[in-house]
C-alpha cells in the first residue's frame, strides 16, 4: 500500500509499504477513507533530523473496518469508524478517569510498529477500546466533520472542558489555527456568550466568527494583551484557551486571564519553563490542559455533527490525494492551507 | 499602644505607636486578644533590606471590637471577631466569585497606612466585609483554633479545595510547616482517606498523623518522589498540596502527581519560572492555588471548630506576650517553634 513517511525536516515522501495485517486478537485493520495533516505534524516538518529509515506519519483518520481479530466485538468488517489520535483499551483506571491519552495499555500511531494514518490502511491495536462506529448510511458530506473528531475538534473541546467553559464564563482563544478555531466552536457549543479570538489571519478569524467568536483581536504580545484587557474593563476573561504551544502564547494567556481564571492549554508546549510565580499564583489562576482524551469525547460530540448542528469540517480548506501529502505539508507550513484533508 | 515592627532581616522590635482610630465610616477598631506569627513573616525576616522607618507586622488576629464607624452594621462594640489576612468589601464581583484576597476595594494589613496584627489594636477597613463575629460566650480554650481561621487553617483548606480533595482522591501534602499540617487536617475534613505527608521533622509529622495523615515520607528530592511513587504503585496521588513555596517543593509536586491530577499551591512561590512543559502537560496535570480567600471560608469552617470536631489550634506550640515577638520570630526561624501565638 501507499503510506506517507517523513525522512527529516521538509522531507515527506509517499512510499510503498506492506499492507498491515492483524497481529493480536484485539487488532483490527482499517482501510482509510479520509485522513488529514495536523498542526503538530509541522513540528517535525520543521525540526526533524534526517533519518534514512523515515517515520510513518498521521494520527487522524476515519475508514472502513477490513478485518478484525478474534477478540474484537464492538466493530466488524464493513463498519465506518473514527479513530482517536491515540489508541487505548478504554477500560483501565486512567481511561475510566477520562485520560485515555495516558491509557496504561495504549499508545500512539506511527510509533512502536504501528503505522500512521496518512496511509491507505492502518492496523489498529485495542480495536474495541479505540474505534468508534459511525452510524450506517451517513451522508458523505458529513465525513470531514466526523474526521475532526479524531483530533482537532476533540482537542478544541478538551481546551474548553478543562477550562470549564459555560454560559457564565467569558473566553479568550489564543491562536487562529485549526485547533484554535475548534476551541471557538467548542466554547460556543458549551454556551459561552463572549468569545474573543486572538489571531491575525483574516480568512481564519472570519471562520472563527462564523464558529461563534464575538470579537477578534489581531494584535499580538503586550499590544494584544492590552486590547483584550480594554475589551473586558481591564479584567481579562474567566477562561483562556491556549491553542498554540509557543511561549508568547502562554505569556499572552497569563496577561489576559481574569482573577480566579483558568488557562487551558492544548497546544503541545514547545518549551519547558514558564512564569508560574506571583503572576499566576497571586491571582489564583489555574493552569490546566494536556493531550485530549479523544475517545472520551467522540460519543458525546458525534450526535451534534450527525445532526448538522455544527460543522467542524469547515476547517479543511484543501483536499488532496495520498500522492500529494508532501505538497500538503508544504501548503500548511506556508500557511497557504489551514488544514489539509487527504481523501482516499 | 505597643506594636511589632520589622526594620530589616533579623531585626524585629516592639515599639510605641499611636492607638489606631476610625478614619472611614466603614472602619472598625479592634482590640487584639490573640495574634500569631506566620511562616510568610519569615521571608522578610530573612531578606528584608534595612529600613529605619520599619514596617508593621502581622496579618492574623482575633480581638474585640472597640469602636465602629457609622456605616458598620454587622459587628458592634464588644463583639469577638476574627479577621482574615486580607481586608475586603466582600461584595464586589471578585469577592462574590470567591476570590476575596483580590477584592477590588480591599488590601492587606501592615500596608497602605493600615497597621499589623501583631499589635495591641488594629484599624480594620471595610469592617462589614472583613470581620466575622464569633458567638458570644465561646470557651477561651477554643480561641487558638479560632485564630487559625484568620490564615493558616483557611490557607490549608484552600489548598485542598482548589485541588478538589474528596473521599475518592489520594493526597500528598508537601511540607510539615503549619500550613502543611493544616492542609492535612483540611484534606481529612473533606473526606480524603489516604494522605501522604512529606516532611522530616518528627514532632511536626507526628502532629500531621494526629491531624489525619496516613503515611509520612521523610525523604526529599528524587528520593522522596520515588518513595511516594512506591507507596502508590508507581502512579502518584490525584492531588498534591504544595505548602512550601520553594522550587524543590514544586519539583517534588510534579514528580508525585498522578495522571490527570492537581497540584495545588498555597506556599507563596519564591520563584518565577518553573517546569510547565511536557512533564505537566503530557499527563494532563492541573496547577492551581493562590492566596486563600479566607473570608470566603471562615463561616464554613468555624462551626467545626466551635463543635470541637477539629483542633487546628494545636499548631501553636509556643505562646508569648507582645514584648516577646522578636524572640518569637527567632524561635520560628530556628525551627524551635512551629507556630507562635501572641497572647494579649
Amino acid at each position: 500500500m501507499r503510506a506517507t513517511f517523513m525522512y527529516g525536516a521538509g522531507d515527506v515522501r509517499v512510499i510503498d509499504v506492506p499492507d498491515p495485517t492483524l497481529q493480536q486478537p484485539t487488532d483490527a485493520v482499517v482501510r482509510v477513507v479520509q485522513a488529514c495533516i495536523c498542526g503538530s505534524d509541522l513540528h517535525p516538518y520543521r525540526s526533524m533530523p534526517a533519518d534514512e529509515n523515515g517515520t510513518p506519519m498521521g494520527h487522524e483518520f476515519l475508514g472502513v473496518v477490513e478485518e478484525t481479530g478474534t477478540d474484537v466485538t464492538s466493530v466488524k468488517k464493513g463498519d465506518l469508524v473514527v479513530a482517536p489520535f491515540a489508541w487505548q483499551d478504554n477500560t483501565c483506571d486512567f481511561c475510566r478517569e477520562g485520560f485515555q491519552a495516558s491509557c496504561r495499555h495504549g499508545g500512539f500511531w506511527a510509533a512502536g510498529g504501528i503505522g500512521g494514518g496518512q496511509a491507505e490502511a492502518v492496523r489498529v491495536p485495542q480495536a474495541d477500546g479505540t474505534l468508534v462506529k459511525v452510524p450506517a448510511g451517513v451522508d458523505a458530506a458529513l465525513l470531514p466533520s466526523l474526521l475532526t473528531l479524531s483530533d482537532v475538534f476533540a482537542t478544541g473541546h478538551h481546551a474548553a472542558v478543562r477550562a470549564k467553559v459555560n454560559a457564565r464564563t467569558t473566553v479568550t482563544v489564543i491562536g487562529d489555527g485549526a485547533v484554535g478555531l475548534m476551541a471557538v466552536l467548542s466554547a460556543k457549543r458549551l454556551g459561552a456568550e463572549r468569545i474573543i479570538l486572538m489571531g491575525r489571519h483574516k480568512a481564519r478569524t472570519d471562520l472563527g466568527l462564523e464558529f461563534g467568536a464575538t470579537e477578534v483581536v489581531a494584535e499580538r504580545g503586550q499590544e494584544g494583551i492590552e486590547k483584550v484587557l480594554a475589551l473586558t474593563g481591564g479584567d481579562g476573561t474567566h477562561t483562556v484557551l491556549e491553542c498554540v504551544g509557543h511561549m508568547p502564547a502562554y505569556q499572552q494567556a497569563l496577561g489576559v486571564a481574569r482573577v480566579g481564571g483558568v488557562i487551558s492549554r492544548v497546544g503541545v508546549p514547545q518549551y519547558n519553563d514558564g512564569d508560574i510565580g506571583w503572576n499566576l499564583f497571586g491571582r489564583n489562576l489555574t493552569l490546566t490542559g494536556g493531550p485530549a482524551p479523544v475517545r472520551h469525547y467522540i460519543e458525546e460530540l458525534m450526535p451534534d455533527v450527525l445532526d448538522g448542528k455544527i460543522e467542524p469540517g469547515k476547517v479543511f480548506d484543501r483536499t488532496i490525494g495520498i500522492e500529494e501529502t508532501p505538497a500538503g505539508y508544504q501548503a500548511m507550513d506556508d500557511r497557504e492551507a489551514l488544514k489539509v484533508l487527504v481523501q482516499f
